[in-house]
């Protein structure tokens, strides 16, 4: 049997000393680097965050398995035994252009089941984080569960990339009839961030057409956790080892923006 | 001859104060109306710390006037003395929905010229601010001057509105054109936000098809201290009393943004 007690622990020290290095690092200029285009932007400090928590996991829980943005983890291709599923810096972008709006993202799974999820916003020193069945927190506070609304008083997070001509959606009779109907949309280039805004109402839904399994498997655990839905864009389950398309959105809101929006596109 | 140095001296402390009294509120519901439409917010603390400002400014200097998003100023039709153009809550929509993402507007002409900007963040505390022709600043670290980057590297704030089919612009040889260039977007839902942050070089564009003076008041001076632009789709100076369309950016990149892009729709 695992502690969990004492994973949390773990956890939370490991992230709060991280993002102290995160912050610290402000000071100097990063090194950076692009991946698969030149728009996907990596730094020494996303490489040596992950870095930092492979060792301290693998030094504490040999037994634990790794799957981390950068690739320093263990590339596991099936769900057996405790995962963690880490993304050292999520919206690397805003990293490298505002020095704020990205997270620290981490979901711990266990044989495929959610266990815990963290947030973390370095900069202004929140954590939001869960425990599956136990509630999810901003800091100290409980987070309410979320209520219903109608699509009319939604603010919904959507990048414009998938509102304007692109290989993955066609907005015309699904993304741009939703942003008509509803209130607002906002935009913050972090998908774990979005995901904290859904579990915490300030957001009421976000959709994003690719996302990897680190940049959801924290936010989904406390989204889910506050009674969030979080699903592809047919509203099936999401899998932990995949890309995927995602709508996380407010319970009820997430049955109508794929029955009334997204199904229309299918 | 005005003692600018005392009008910034209380500027700053009203804005302090009212910065208070709005996180106070946080502890209670507004009461929540709506303006032009349905998604056009004010609540009770738009109005009540407007009408904060517009007590304290009468009370020390009764020879200037004020425009007030909430109306409670002098409705100027000239720019003839000394005018503090007020937003008490600029993002409104984020201070019901989220507690956060909003700010404090104001600026402060004397015979339509620039004198004072603030923009205050009053959940974290951060006051943005200018005095023309002395630099501006984050807090009390003086802001760089902005640098000329390329379009393929820039990240504009944009909101989706303008991007899918609306009545002010035809997006399609403008704005969807360069969101494909640049090398993201974002949309925080408050203009005021948006002009410091092309100020701080967080975004290094927002592009905009209509705000009120007292949107823009404020981030202008900001923006322009640092070397930034701000003029209509046109490039052309703004009217301090009338609302406009804004491209805001840095140096270079403004320019190439209304011949490159805006210039093919008008």
């Amino acid at each position: 049997m695992a502690n969990w007690t004492l994973i949390d622990k773990h956890a939370k020290a490991w992230l709060q000393e991280a993002g102290k290095r995160i912050v610290s690092s402000f000071a100097t200029t990063p090194e950076i680097m692009t991946k698969t285009n030149p728009n996907d932007l990596v730094t020494n400090i996303d490489q040596e965050t992950e870095q930092f928590f492979t060792q301290k996991i693998r030094e504490t829980f040999p037994g634990h398995r790794i799957l981390g943005e950068e690739g320093f983890g263990d590339e596991p291709t099936e769900l057996s035994g405790i995962i963690w599923i880490i993304d050292p810096i999520d919206g690397t972008t805003n990293f490298v252009h505002q020095q704020r709006n990205f997270m620290i993202s981490i979901g711990i799974y266990e044989n495929g089941e959610p266990r815990l999820g963290f947030v973390y916003d370095a900069v202004y020193e929140e954590l939001y984080h869960a425990r599956a069945g136990e509630g999810a927190y901003w800091n100290d506070k409980r987070l309410p569960a979320l209520e219903e609304i109608p699509v009319e008083k939604a603010l919904i997070g959507i990048n414009s990339t998938w509102l304007i001509p692109n290989r993955l959606i066609d907005p015309k009779e699904t993304l741009i009839p939703l942003v008509k109907d509803a209130r607002g949309t906002r935009s913050y280039g972090s998908a774990a961030l979005e995901f904290i805004f859904v579990a915490t109402g300030r957001l009421d839904a976000y959709i994003t057409m690719r996302l990897s399994p680190w940049d959801f498997a924290g936010g989904k655990i406390i989204v889910e956790e506050v009674g969030g839905k979080v699903t592809n864009l047919k509203g099936e389950p999401l899998k932990m080892l995949e890309r995927s398309p995602i709508v996380v959105a407010r319970p009820g809101l997430h049955e109508i923006i794929i029955q009334n929006y997204l199904s229309k596109g299918l």
